[in-house]
C-alpha cells in the first residue's frame, strides 16, 4: 500500500474554501467551494437509491454535458435537498448559477453537492450569501473545507498522496464525510477527489468507478443507503503529467485507489456511534458476488455488531449471518477465524485464532477469543471452501451513541 | 378478524409442562414439553438460514417420515444446539430418545426444538433429568410452557381461540418465542401451535404455510434471520370436528391466522429493547414481492427505527429506505401517510396524516407529524402509485437497550 499523507497541502490550479453559513445551528462551519482556475475533466459515482436527492439528478446532467469542462464542486451541509421536488431541482440550479456567475462560466460547469436533513428546503438566502463569502476566500485552508462538508461526522475526513513520475510530481487529494446511512451503493456519503495530472474524462471515470469499487462500496455503518451518496473526481492537468501509457494509467489507478481507502476506512472509524473498527475478509467463495454479499451481510447485522460493541466472542452471529446472506452458504466446508488489529496476515504470519471449522466449534481458550474481541480492532476472517473469489469489506460496531444520535438527529 | 383468548386454558388431548432444568443460569424455566394422547397429524416451517441448528435437520426429518403420526414437542431455551456438528445431531436424536422411551413411542415422533447461544452443545445430564421432571408435570400449565421457552423475551406469549361448529367446538392454541434476530423467512422465533381439529397431514402444512406467510413471516425486530426459526402445528382430532369442506378450511384458515397474528404481534410488542409498535402498511405496489421488500426494508432500517424511538418526524428516512429496497419504487408518484394507533383507517375514516406527495414534503403541521411519531404505536401507510399490490410488516422502534441486551447476551 503507498504512503497516504492524511492531510492536504495544495493541488496545484485548486482553490477551496469551508465557511460558516449559518445553516447548522450550531454556527459550525457548513458550506465549501471546490474551484479549479482551469477547466477540469471529471466523473462521478452517485448512490443507487431511487429516491434520489436533486443535487443528484443536477450533477448527472452536468457530467453529461461539460465532462471535459467542470470548473467547480459546491457543498452544503444541513439540507439534503431530498425529496423536495421540482423547486429543490430548481433551487439546485439557482445554486450552480451562482457560483457559475462568480467564475464567469456557465451553470453547468458546476457541481453541486447537499448533504443533512431529507425532505426540507434548501435555505435560499443563507445559501447565496455564502457562496460569496466562500468565493472570497477561495486558498488553500484544506482542512476547514473538509470539515465544511461534515455531519454527524466527529472530525474531517482528508488524504492526499503525491506522484512521482518521469515528466514530474502530480498530487491526488481527496476530502469525504460519512457517519450515518452508510452502506455498499454507494456507501452514504459524499466525497470530492482533485488531481493535478492531465486525463481525460474517460479515463476519470474508468479509474473512479475501479477505485470506488474497492473502497467507499466496502464500507457498512448501518446498512442504510442515502438520497445524497456522491464521488466526484476532478482532473485539471496543471502539474502537467499527462497519464497516457498503461503504466502511467496504473500507476495513477493504484494512488487514487490508495487516497479512497483511506477516506473510506476514516468514515467507518468515524461512523456514528462507532468504538471499534472490523475488517471482515470473505475468502474461498465461489464469486466475486457470493463473498460480497456475505461480507456485507455480516457487516450490517445488528447483531455482529453489538457482540463486538460488548467484547462479546459471540461468533456463532457471524456464521448465522453468513447463512442468511442470500447466495450459497455451507456451514459444514466453512472455517472461521480472528485476529486482532486491522491488517490481514501476511503470507507468513499465523492466520489467527479457528473459533468454527467442520460446522462446529473449534478448540480454542474462550480467554483468547475474548481478547480480540474486545480489542478496538479486529479482523474476521471466513473461508466458504466453495471456490476462490475473495471481498474484503469494512466496518464499526453498533452502540448506545448511534441511538442517541438517530432518535434527534433533526433537533 | 375473530377474538382470540390471551391465555390457554386447555386443548383437548394435549397435555404440557414447563419447569426449570437448570439450563438458565437465572434459574428461570427453561424447558418445556408438549405432549398429544394421540398421534397427531403435524407440519412445519423452518427457517431459511443456511446455518441450520442441528434441531432444525432433526425435527424435518421426522415430520418427512412421520407426519401423521406426531406425539411431542420437546423445548429446550439457553442453547441453541446450531453450529454444532455432528455432535449436535446427535444430541437432538437423543432428546428424542428420552422423550419417545417415556411416552412408548417411537424417536422419529418426537420433535426437538432448541433456542438460546449459538455453537455450544447441549447440557445432556440437565437436560436428561429435564425431560423427566417435565413428564412428571404434564398438565395443562400453559402459562408455565410458554414462560419456559423464552430467552430474552420479558414475557410468555401465548394465543388460543374456540370455534363453534355444527359438530361441536374445536380449539386452536399457541404460544411463541422471539425477542432478537427477528425478520422474516421465518421469523427469528419459535412457536408451537396445537388443535383439536381433525386435519390431515397435507392440511396442516398448507394452512400453517398460509398462516405463516400473512404473520410469523411479516416481523421484524431486527433484520437477522435465526439459525432455529420453527414453527409446529399438530392436530390430534381430539373434538372429533373434522375439518373436510372448503367452508370447514376457510374457517380454520382465519382461526389459525389470527392466532399466528396474535403470537407474532406479540412478538414485535416484546422486542428486545421495543417501546413501540409499528405497522407499515405499503399498497399500491406493482406485485406482491415488490410491496413486501419496500415494506421489509423500512423495517429494518436502523434509522427509521431510531426517529420513531425518539419521537421524530423524520419521515425523509422512510422514502430514502424505500428508494433502497432494491425493486422498483419512484418516489415522484408515492404518497406517505401516518397515523397513530395500531389498525389500517376503515374504509370510511380518514386515511392520516399526509406527510409526501408528488415528490416533495406535504403542506402538514409539524406538531401534529411528532405528535404520532411520539405515540407508543404507529401507522405508516406508504402508497407506490405503481400497481394494486400491497403487504403488510409489523415492526418495533431500535432503542440503547437492544445494545444493552444484545452486547452481553451470553453473559
Amino acid at each position: 500500500m503507498l504512503k497516504v499523507n492524511p492531510q492536504i497541502e495544495a493541488v496545484r490550479g485548486f482553490r477551496v474554501a469551508g465557511i460558516k453559513a449559518g445553516l447548522k445551528p450550531s454556527g459550525a462551519h457548513d458550506l465549501a467551494l471546490i474551484v479549479s482556475d482551469a477547466p477540469c475533466t471529471a466523473a462521478g459515482v452517485f448512490t443507487t437509491n431511487q429516491s434520489k436527492a436533486a443535487p443528484i439528478f443536477v450533477s448527472q446532467a452536468a457530467l453529461a454535458q461539460q465532462a471535459s469542462n467542470i470548473r467547480a464542486v459546491v457543498v452544503n451541509t444541513r439540507c439534503a435537498n431530498a425529496l423536495t421536488g421540482e423547486l429543490g431541482i430548481r433551487n439546485a440550479k439557482t445554486t450552480q448559477g451562482w457560483v457559475a456567475d462568480l467564475l464567469g462560466v456557465q451553470p453547468m460547469q458546476i457541481l453541486p453537492m447537499s448533504t443533512g436533513v431529507i425532505g426540507t428546503q434548501l435555505p435560499m438566502d443563507k445559501l447565496e450569501r455564502g457562496i460569496q463569502t466562500a468565493y472570497q476566500h477561495l486558498g488553500n485552508d484544506w482542512a476547514s473545507t473538509a470539515q465544511a462538508i461534515m455531519t454527524t461526522d466527529t472530525r474531517p475526513k482528508s488524504a492526499s498522496i503525491t506522484v512521482r513520475t518521469a515528466e514530474g510530481e502530480y498530487t491526488i487529494a481527496g476530502i469525504s464525510k460519512g457517519a450515518g446511512m452508510i452502506a455498499p451503493n454507494m456507501a452514504t456519503m459524499l466525497g470530492v477527489i482533485v488531481t493535478d495530472a492531465k486525463l481525460s474524462a474517460e479515463q476519470c471515470d474508468a479509474m473512479l468507478k475501479s477505485a470506488n469499487d474497492i473502497s467507499f462500496n466496502r464500507i457498512v455503518v448501518d446498512g442504510d443507503t442515502s438520497t445524497n451518496d456522491c464521488v466526484f473526481l476532478l482532473a485539471n492537468g496543471a502539474s502537467g503529467v499527462n497519464i497516457d501509457t498503461p503504466a502511467d494509467e496504473a500507476q495513477f489507478q493504484q494512488a487514487l485507489a490508495a487516497v479512497c481507502i483511506k477516506l473510506a476506512q476514516d468514515i467507518v472509524r468515524d461512523g456514528e456511534g462507532a468504538t471499534k473498527f472490523i475488517t471482515l475478509h470473505v475468502s474461498g467463495a465461489q464469486d466475486s458476488h457470493t463473498a460480497h454479499q456475505i461480507a456485507h451481510t455480516i457487516a450490517a447485522s445488528p447483531l455482529v455488531k453489538t457482540a463486538f460493541h460488548g467484547g462479546d466472542a459471540n461468533w456463532g452471529r457471524i456464521v448465522a449471518a453468513a447463512g442468511r446472506a442470500g447466495v450459497p452458504f455451507n456451514p459444514d466446508t466453512a472455517r472461521l477465524m480472528i485476529r486482532a488489529g486491522e491488517s490481514l496476515p501476511a503470507p507468513d504470519e499465523p492466520k489467527g485464532l479457528l473459533l468454527f471449522e467442520h460446522g462446529t466449534v473449534a478448540d480454542y481458550q474462550e480467554k483468547d477469543a475474548a481478547e480480540i474481541f474486545r480489542h478496538p480492532s479486529a479482523v474476521v476472517m471466513l473461508e466458504c471452501g466453495a471456490g476462490t473469489a475473495s471481498a474484503v469489506v469494512w466496518t464499526c460496531d453498533l452502540s448506545k451513541s448511534y441511538v442517541d444520535i438517530n432518535a434527534d438527529y433533526r433537533s
